[in-house]
């Protein structure tokens, strides 16, 4: 049996302060440690021995998948780090606190900017001190690949050709994949693996540091998909995530 | 100017409590973190910024370059990590207590375990739980190459192919390049950039968690090599290492 491991971010400090944070390089809260720290924990206690993880360049999913790896005793394995694989890009929302922007512009805006498949929210502009044209970690990037803002959909676009390309081929040399990434990114990864429609994938409320596991048979085909962990816990995760847009 | 940064990981559990620790792989203490992060601050307030990094299979010298990486807000650079930068391996000396290990044998024999350039303790048993052979983290490696024991001249050549192969090369296309080891297989790199005779190195004692900078020019010869930080602070550091054997 294969399988590859999905685990969005713990809680970060914006998520506590309910702002939109996308690109914004924003640290994990002490609650975000302990969350990764019991990821690993139920990750070990269930035996999972990972070849190799993927994260983003993003240090709130870097810190969730050093600290899933401390816990599980597997911080020697190779990660592999990918801009592709960063939250949604917010573009001017980001920094904005949610609610805030929802008694400004009304939960229904909101929504669509932060759930529909393809509107987004308006752009920053190139020269912004936080565009990422003007970061160093992303100077190895192709202009052209950089946003300034996105929607779902463009996300979605930007993460599956490291996914056709890098990580789930490597399903066929290795067992045990690890990938802690955020929201959005593993939104796209979800909606590929189990076929999910345009419409139903904004509905999706994947929660914080639960261990999202897939399974696969020999010929890479998806046999079964769980979440590890307690299944009432991770319900009320869901609901909190759902909740977070409005006012 | 290309520079490579040497960095021995912070305080260990046993530096603390002053037991060998070779392949043993101990966590870092409170006070190991937080050198890290002292080390990390330094490098940022002198404007390094990595192009990547290299570290052993250890958790030791992982949490300090993760430690290191979040003072300096790089954690997004690529990490390369080679069993090749363990520390030397003590054979069945480690776990032992080293004032003990010195009541026992005499502080001369201690000396030249710890010290001498090709004298190796005692070998572990290949079938021993703590061997490399039994552990999951080495099953990549070919067994020929996975020691018992290890003198420092043994733990030297089991360095220098990655030296020479993988990190020295990368100066060719990068500008600074972090390594974060231990004391002796820093040991080997410095014996190799100074020229070291192998008399001579045994007295070499490198500081924990003190950036120990080294610089380059366009034809990759070493012009200049400094610790940065306190110099005092630094000499006492370097005297604690030096004592450390005695009982």
């Amino acid at each position: 049996m294969k399988r590859i491991v999905l685990v969005r971010h713990g809680e970060s400090q914006w998520n506590k302060e309910n702002r939109f944070t996308g690109w914004t390089n924003v640290d994990l809260s002490e609650n975000g440690i302990q969350e990764a720290l019991t990821a690993g924990k139920l990750l070990k206690d269930e035996g999972f021995a990972f070849d190799m993880a993927y994260t983003s360049y993003l240090k709130r999913a870097i810190k969730t998948l050093n600290n899933v790896l401390d816990s599980l005793d597997q911080d020697w394995i190779p990660v592999s780090k990918s801009w592709r694989l960063n939250e949604k890009h917010y573009g001017s929302l980001q920094g904005l606190n949610k609610s805030e922007t929802a008694a400004k512009y009304g939960d229904e805006q909101v929504l669509l900017w932060r759930r529909s498949f393809d509107i987004a929210p308006n752009p920053l502009e190139a020269q912004d001190s936080n565009s990422p044209l003007q970061d160093a970690r992303y100077k190895d990037v192709p202009v052209q690949y950089l946003p300034l803002t996105e929607s779902l959909k463009d996300a979605i676009a930007r993460v599956m050709p490291l996914w056709e390309c890098e990580i789930f081929p490597q399903l066929k040399t290795n067992d045990n994949i690890l990938v802690v990434a955020h929201g959005n990114s593993l939104r796209g990864i979800v909606k590929h693996l189990k076929n999910i429609s345009d419409e139903d994938i904004t509905g999706l409320n994947i929660p914080t540091a639960v261990p999202y596991v897939f399974e696969f048979n020999d010929n890479l085909e998806l046999v079964k998909d769980y979440y590890l962990g307690d299944q009432d816990e991770i319900r009320k995760k869901q609901e909190a995530v759902a909740k977070q847009g409005k006012k």
